[in-house]
């Protein structure tokens, strides 16, 4: 098959870039480091909400929605909050024809909106724990910008909530990355992640400690995949989020927040995407299977269409592509651009053979296999997939992981992958060092 | 039970007020007309979304993601679009601590933002139907607001067209109108809605021809629940949204655009709710069964837990109300408030006869059932719910239209209801002078 893309190889930002615009995946927006996402891409985000969203519900967390804008003043009550945002913040002055009496921020994150309703609604022990999630847009004014990695405007969703003590706050925090953020980039997204603390450097602007889920990329750089931090009685204190304990007396909330973004779907393409386009794991696949036909014939079209059917009423998630009047092989490409695990071609020929062609996108194999036994063969092959692509993200990261004893080797092994230190050997001083090689401290 | 809500009757619109805050659906929000959704809001929100959203993606449609922030240049460039929403728009002005070079306006609606997309993905005929869609947040600038119904932000649908010719366009919008809104808002919200066209007073900024579906709420007045709008050639002369026909002639597209939006909530409230609260329908209903204990005890209890696993294996939307430190009482008002279909109440004395009672919301029916049996009555109950409130709203309808013949009779009659009467009797005089009692003429 030709080259559409710029090999990995090569130039692995441009490889990137090609696989977002050939894929169809996103484009810029007008506004600065704005990003249209297109149906291709949208399908990804739509499936992992709907995977992410069962998980959040599990926990006991409910939905809802706050303003997008937030008065100025909330954002100065937080000291270090504002210090970390003020300079992101997209700002609205004026409605209506008319200059605003107040700024409105556009959202950055919401801890301050929801922080103001929250100390509404808590008033009793019997509140506790609150847990409220949303899923929205934020927007982040960013000078240097990439395709779902670094965008000015993200959707994502934000967990906030309120416990009666330091240690349910610091269990949920602990729950929502393992038993959310992690189980769904392993288990769906196939990608195996480092859980950890961020340094103080790294931590949320607010935060006593920052967790985070780190997926290695097939550049040998890590990407931050999701973030879960403990605000302690910190922003309790500045909404003052008070409540009634089981004794009688009065006492400040423990708060969390947690996100993940528009940003994972740039982790999916990087943890998995090859030469020839994405990658997609089946178990988030919106496409898992794409019933091809090569030529157009009456038959053709009807066998194609049965399989369809009888796929879907499987349970399974498949496309039909007979678009006749185009050609098969630029198809061909399109589908190996877009990663459907599982391609069915149907020609004239394998028909009158009773089969069908099963292409797998990730073991790369093609086979001839009777009609009857399609269903078998795509089963299998789609359960072949999703472990291969784990099998494969989990070796790379163990052969790009090694063992270091000094600030020096560390930086010198995170040219192509990540470098496991005692933080003893690190420190802070040593963590300002390996910045100045863009080196970063992941997770301790 | 005592009245916690102000009477229908003595004034609908505080009755409207007491719900959206005592069944804890919203609140308003910071920003001049910006609202709260709560979860138990949000949730109805979440099942209206994934109802439309399957109808839209029944007809082909795709979802996609644009840009929260329009470059004000793009409004400008179709004079009846700017003219209907320069008066509406936030702007924002900053950016990173600085002042833009553009002024970016939040979407009060994306035809602009998404034409100019549109435009270049358009081609050929082949791209055609270009069928898009997107739910998000969008802001108009308003005076006087009212939760759900008349908010400065509001999250909505909007879908985006381009067709190849006036006939293809034409019926698409149709198709919206009746197979997607009218479908979802009467078998799914059971409200009777009138369809018809907007007078050219009341159309869309910038449409040929806008349809819409309205319903009677319970204070006579009618909502506009829905709208699909024919936009010509407008927008895509504006955008040159052009493609090369089968004929190999460049022409340019046909574009639709259409929406719904959480006014829907509104509309639920306004259409079902009574002197107890809200009256949600079944098949919308986030909670269709609430099972409560009405005492604390470990046989109650465990009793309530295995009648609420049963009908979540059903697959019933079920939530369990065992809050044992919360007198029935005041949570028996709550369900009334929140309009769950069906209240499944369990006690001591019900558990040793092995049985439980059965409460309608809507039928305001009362039943002993034998364990054994809850899920039949259940079912029963849900599907009689469903008729009654489809069956109440329809013949409210019909008892608030009156035949009129002259615009007189139609002011008198809209005190109470619809009035229908032929165009020729009113027209766009007519119209004008209605509008001075404050009467629309709502469709044709
Ligand atoms: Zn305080
Ligand atoms: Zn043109």
């Amino acid at each position: 098959m030709a080259n559409v893309l710029t090999p990995q190889g090569e130039d692995f930002p441009r490889w990137y870039q090609d696989v977002v615009a050939k894929a169809q995946l996103a484009e810029n927006g007008p506004a600065r480091g704005s990003q249209v996402i297109r149906p291709t891409g949208f399908a990804l985000w739509e499936r992992m909400t709907a995977e992410m969203d069962a998980r959040i519900k599990d926990t006991g967390t409910e939905n809802a929605s706050f303003p997008l804008l937030i008065p100025e003043s909330y954002f100065r009550r937080e000291a270090d909050h504002v210090e970390g945002f003020a300079p992101e913040v997209w700002m609205v002055t004026q409605g209506g024809g008319k200059d605003l009496e107040e700024k409105l921020a556009i959202r950055p994150t919401s801890e301050t909106i929801i922080g103001e309703y929250m100390a509404k609604w808590v008033n009793s022990y019997r509140d506790l724990p609150l847990l409220l999630n949303q899923w929205c847009n934020v927007m982040r004014y960013e000078m240097r910008t990439r395709l779902f990695l670094r965008s000015s405007e993200f959707l994502w969703q934000e967990g906030h909530t309120v416990h009666e003590s330091y240690e349910d706050a610091h269990a949920f925090t602990l729950r929502i990355l393992h038993d959310v953020y992690a189980d769904f980039m392993e288990n769906v997204l196939a990608l195996p992640v480092l859980r950890g603390i961020k340094t103080e450097a790294e931590r949320f602007a607010g935060a006593l400690n920052t967790f985070a889920c780190d997926a290695l990329m097939r550049d040998g750089k890590a990407l931050q995949m999701g973030t879960s931090h403990e605000l302690g009685q910190k922003f309790a204190k500045a909404f003052d989020i008070q409540f009634q304990g089981k004794d009688g007396k009065q006492a400040h909330g423990w708060t969390t927040s947690w996100g993940t973004s528009t940003r994972m779907i740039g982790g999916l393409i990087m943890g998995h995407g090859d030469d020839a386009g994405l990658r997609v794991p089946p178990n988030l696949a919106p496409v898992q299977v794409s019933v091809m036909i090569v030529k157009d014939s009456d038959e053709v079209r009807a066998a194609a269409r049965k399989l369809y059917d009888e796929l879907k009423a499987d349970g399974l998630r498949v496309k039909l592509d007979d678009r006749g009047d185009i050609a098969f092989g630029r198809r061909a490409v399109d589908a190996e651009l877009k990663g459907y695990p599982v391609r069915i071609e149907l020609g004239p020929r394998d028909l009158k053979n009773g089969e069908a062609t099963v292409v797998s996108r990730v073991e790369g194999s093609k086979q001839s296999v009777p009609l009857g036994m399609i269903a078998e063969a795509v089963a299998a092959a789609l359960a072949g997939a999703q472990q291969q692509l784990w099998d494969e993200a989990l070796g790379f990261r163990e052969a790009h992981t090694v063992d270091v004893a000094s600030v020096d080797e560390a930086v010198e092994a995170a040219r192509t992958g990540y470098a496991r230190m005692p933080w003893d050997a690190c420190g802070v001083e040593g963590e300002a060092r390996a910045g100045q090689s863009a080196v970063t401290v992941r997770l301790l």
